[in-house]
């Protein structure tokens, strides 16, 4: 397990630094002697800061890439910055935390896949079943660090997953609650909703989204997943009936033509997928934006939400 | 118990009746000879049939009253009608069966009752018990009877009960799923955000909903609901804070301004409240417009919802 | 070639009727007497009246069904109708003008058709070629008598093919003057836009569309065009911006969320897309309306164009 | 009466300064020598300047205080600085004329009460003048210098009275015209509408608004108004027709959802009250930025008018 | 001065009729014998009635025509039926009370068009005085009957003079509160904003408005009093800024797009227009729909105000 | 013609220029000794650059003016700087090509004006070749440089005839296809459809529009232009039905209210004119926006079109 390691917030002048940072840039420059050094920005959770290293610039890290760093805090043009004297990679040995480094889901994305697999397999409904373990497989390994979103509800590593298992246990209840409900279609649903997300976005290994893609960007991940569905379901053989509602489930869960979706939810299922995706997404955005205010204050106006949050004073209710 | 009758949708001429019917309309009449006789109109769930009682007129019973006929069926003017031998009013004894003659919630209002007293004891806030309550107290016994709507969801006698305990059920798996939100403080939103249909909407003892009342049109169950806890809150001495809180969750709960809300829900037990109420009302309404077409056909496009619905001919999962 | 027919809204009674008439319904009934005789509906692009075939009930034409009557004009009720004397199947060595029937295209479909496959040859980008070719095999017979829509612009036999060929030669017409825009691509966009309307629409081979699809309702022809495109554009291998591009265009062509269209027209192909369709849709629906009205008049306000119309009284100008 | 004093935004380096002035914030601090010093920064409705006082530092004003002032303008850091020679808190001798430090209404506020008082004396309906009166004890001083918005229309001193008093005279106007209105009604109307900003907006006694108080972020005044109201009618037993009208008066004085009123006008009065409203506020918000700018010119774009203004050249209309 | 005479709606068989009434229209008809007769239907403000008269058809009146009846009232299929003795038309010296045939305005065209006579001779802008005078020339007699609808606000004989003085009512008043507003300019714009009504409307003498103009339809009247002002004043040459002002006014009375005003009120004697007018047509707008309902009790749904109203109980205060 | 010159971009420290600039603005200044000198902003299409001219103070150019400069270049405070030897007014001698130093049309103005005068020229209906050659006599030498707007599409020099004779074009081919509409009154519509923009707009002769004129600001360039066209048609008596017809198309050819059109097209011919004028904004402003991003890329949001435009990587296409 990690060291426990300074915050970049609470840096000051002279201390000394030792352990783990993400890349945000880095470059190698020469300086006015003619001789090489290294300009690299790094960040944790908490800030983020300047460092030069003057000599043995044997490797110069990419983006997105998390380092051991040793070195000293100094000051530069009244700013901190830290002059690095021993820099290496990290590797899986250091067991990295990456909540100290980035937003991340707060549970495993192995331990949250496994729920959604349990899920699958528990699937009465044979033809649901090969469908979403195919939809899976071609999903791939960026199932696994995805965020759902550029910079709404989720955006942080394994948000996808996050967001998928947290709505599994919605429908779980819905489906207990309302019980004229088919719960296999549900969680399917639920499952592939966002899946197309991972051919939206362009994300890195750490679960930042740098952009939306091209196809994101002309078609959107709704209708990709729609002909996904499509394309994958007619090479399995799916029952007609059952793909196209399937599909009517994707391309309806945004509800409204102004947030995605030409067709609002016309059966229960396709309703109650996006009455618990809206759920999930607004519980998630209000409970992380009271969070940055103190109790008894409002927050800025929020332009996703077109309003202002209230945190009430009683602090027992409105921390977790 | 109540023997069992036949259907008004299944007589035929010269058929026997004997059995309880609801009074839609009831009037004496002066025959050509100058005879008193009884005009009458009854219901049962399943249709409407003119009735005649041609002597001894000795009461004349009112709309929405429970009565018991004996009599034969004729036929007049190409349509059925009733000669009416004996008649006499419902007696709690009777044990009528109300759902055989209106549509009626599935469970019986004394149950939901004790489910809501249940949840109601169970809270740890002691303000919230009292003024949760001292609101129920005031809304006395028609909220055994009232329905939720004049004509969309749960427009069914006890309706409003249906639709509480239903979402009290889905408030405490939302609440088990987003431990942060106030259990208490959903609850009781949950209780109250619709107690002032009962002054909003003009019901007799049968669950009909005849018009609004002066108050519900000028004002709305809304802001009616508002001013009640306000005014009950400040008798009680609760605390600013939290009646506050709870007014504006009656206050949001309808979400947009256009659907009677001011104000949108500006903290998580507000939200969960607005998304419970959608989510309890939608299934209720998809489920009741599906139930009226055949398997593998849509309902007409259905104004409250701007949409058509889809009934999946999978027989199994559409019907319950 | 067709005889001359009399037109339903011309028929008086008394009057011989020999000629070709479209089945609207027909039923074998049972008279009085306990003899069989068919009870059928008959329809001209003037009108519809109802006839009776006494005996030699030898067959019973379906809908959509182009029959050969021979008979006599009577009355009933008030009504005219028509005693069937002799009655046939239409064969195709009739030639039956369609248009006397219903509304037709003004051009064969045959003949649209080769306009259509001579642009296609016209291409120079061989994978589009391909890829239209391909869509165009799939599409199958029913592209020949489909109408563009089941009761706005093209609602007529063969009217899909109508408003493609329009549009191309609006398309050629656009790229001449605006010389930045890639020509096959637009083509391309042109002749694939609606092609799954074939699929949104239950449309028999008279032209005649009945009802939406199942698909066709839960989907709707844009998003099914786009799943089409995409499995079929991964299958043959296409060029993998060149395919998104495309199914963009599809996905557009409505232009707005409110009319379907989840993504506005981002390229200008797309743009000039959609504003050829709206110009081919609006022309036709305003020539159209006009017809119905005198000059110097006002059509009624038109739903789907939320206005009147004016049709002037200078009569050269306002006719074709 | 207050002598004449400069204006601060004509002060010059070396002028002698000698006048009453607003706190606008002060604080005691300690210089390079460990003296203590007061810093203060003071204005008038011309502008605002930073203040030291090195010595004698025995009181350190709170912000809002009006505060006479002897001392000397110089010049630190390219900007006005004033040094303080002497400085007392103001008393109601000194007869400080507000209108010279912060925007105030044109009137004092005792004679804009007056006004209403006369107002309410003169009502025939005893119950509504009992209504009104108890409203405007409850209301309290804050009444005398509340302003009627944090930024919009009369956001003066005593703005709410501004705003009351003109709608007065606007409602008599209206009853003269339209006869059938009833004045006390409408009177009663105006006198309450906006009496719950005095607990929506945070405002100290000069006049000046800071934010927004919770109840009135969550529930806002229109909503506070009704509860109040229904509250008190129900204390006083006022006639349930006359209370229910008055409280829907106050609700839907702001005629559409999206501008916070759940409900129409639904009564004359009711309208009235709604177009005396925005008549007075758009009277008052024009000409005051018409006289911002120059005649013959357009202001900026205004948001809460979604326009530009014109200042016409005419300069006997254009100003009063 | 006219007799009292019977209420169309209080005729029973047998009664005499004698007095005036409106012809709704008229025909000549030929009986069975072969014999001319006049087939009439006649409306007072209480009703219509059919009529026949036998013989000596010696002239048929036009629709909109007062006639002199005389005649005896019959019953045929049983509705009331009057059988004509004698018929004339009426004259100038029959001095017909129009209000007991149709609604008109409450005071005499004449005495209205006093009233405006008045206040233009009045302005002080001697530019203003000649270019209204110009207009109410070129409006001619119309002006005296015309309505200010077609079916909403002032939809009565004689409706727009009765709308125009009673706004120049409230400028007065305005302007008295509001002393900075030009009283000429505003006067001059509730004077000719809806001059160009007698374009639009196609009217009869009696005040009845059977449709729109081709340039009503087409252009609409607020567009057409824009471009007749910038004709007249620029023929007077008015001077450009006043006369740009006086089109603005014109222009943007509407206030908004959607109601036909492509501008705002861009400065406050616009402003001052538009609320005048709003308020004027919602006062007697709502007058006019609860006249029709009992105290207590509400309207209908009005689709042109997009709500019910109450007609309080309280029966002094809303009857006039 | 003009000798080729350095461009601004592409200026360092220490060249020669001599050329012509267009002037941004000029003033005479003071030195510190007192001496005269010119401190001047100058532009060509790439850029701007501030220049001195210390002595020979001759004339003070105006902005907008082009003059032709002698200097050298050097730098101060960081920025290139150029010092003027020889300044002198450019005269129609020198040729000037405009589109080295303004963004032009791609054509020349009196190019495209024969275009007009030969589409006017080829008019059969004699009372529209007439209405137009009258408006295009009152429109002056501006119609010359007009841009079309002032910042969105055909904001150059000689914009507005580029987009008139674009345009024509566009209508010409419109009319070969759909061949009941009137292709002199839709040529009429195109050439008279932004002519007010010429009072609308305040440009100078270079083609820079500086701000609105009062009246584009209170009237609009459509309501102008329909006045304009009303008062004209008026003196020269053209057929009323024509004239209304022409005032409609250009009344409606924002297509909707919010748009600046209080009517939509109600006739085929105004429907065409509103789609050729979105049809040639759109291509125009599309084109332009991606000539500034790399083939791949999508452009920033444009708020106009409120999306973003992707550029293709295919560069053959995506280039003209």
């Amino acid at each position: 397990m990690m060291k426990p390691q300074p915050r970049i917030c609470d840096l000051i002048p002279a201390a000394m630094f030792e352990g783990f940072l993400l890349v945000k840039d880095a470059q190698e420059r020469i300086n006015v002697k003619g001789a090489k050094y290294l300009d690299i920005n790094l960040t944790d959770i908490t800030g983020e800061i300047n460092a030069k290293k003057w000599d043995n610039v044997d490797f110069i890290p990419s983006a997105g890439q998390v380092v051991k760093i040793r070195g000293q805090v100094g000051e530069f043009n009244n700013r901190m910055q830290l002059r690095i004297d021993r820099m290496r990679e990290s590797t899986p040995e250091d067991e990295v935390e990456m909540p100290l480094l980035i937003p991340c889901a707060p549970r495993k994305p192995e331990d949250m896949m496994e729920d959604i697999i349990a899920r699958v397999d528990e699937m009465e409904n044979a033809q649901l079943k090969q469908l979403v373990n195919r939809l899976l497989d071609e999903a791939g390994d960026a199932i696994f660090y995805m965020p759902a979103a550029k910079s709404l509800h989720h955006a942080q590593r394994s948000g996808l997953l996050n967001h998928t298992t947290t709505m599994l246990k919605g429908a779980r209840a819905v489906c207990d609650i309302y019980t004229f409900l088919d719960s296999d279609l549900l969680a399917a649903g639920v499952i592939i909703h966002d899946l197309c997300k991972i051919e939206e976005l362009r994300s890195d290994e750490i679960g930042l989204v740098s952009d939306y893609t091209v196809e994101g960007n002309l078609l959107g991940h709704i209708v990709m997943g729609v002909s996904r569905l499509d394309r994958i379901g007619r090479e399995l053989g799916t029952d007609r009936e059952l793909l196209v509602m399937l599909e009517h489930m994707v391309l309806s869960h945004h509800d409204l033509p102004e947030y995605g979706s030409p067709k609002p939810p016309m059966f229960p299922e396709a309703e109650a997928l996006h009455i618990l995706d809206l759920l999930d997404a607004r519980m998630f955005e209000m409970n992380s934006e009271l969070e940055k205010v103190n109790p008894g204050a409002f927050t800025d106006r929020i332009w996703s939400l077109e309003r202002k949050l209230y945190r009430r004073q009683d602090t027992e209710a409105a921390e977790e």
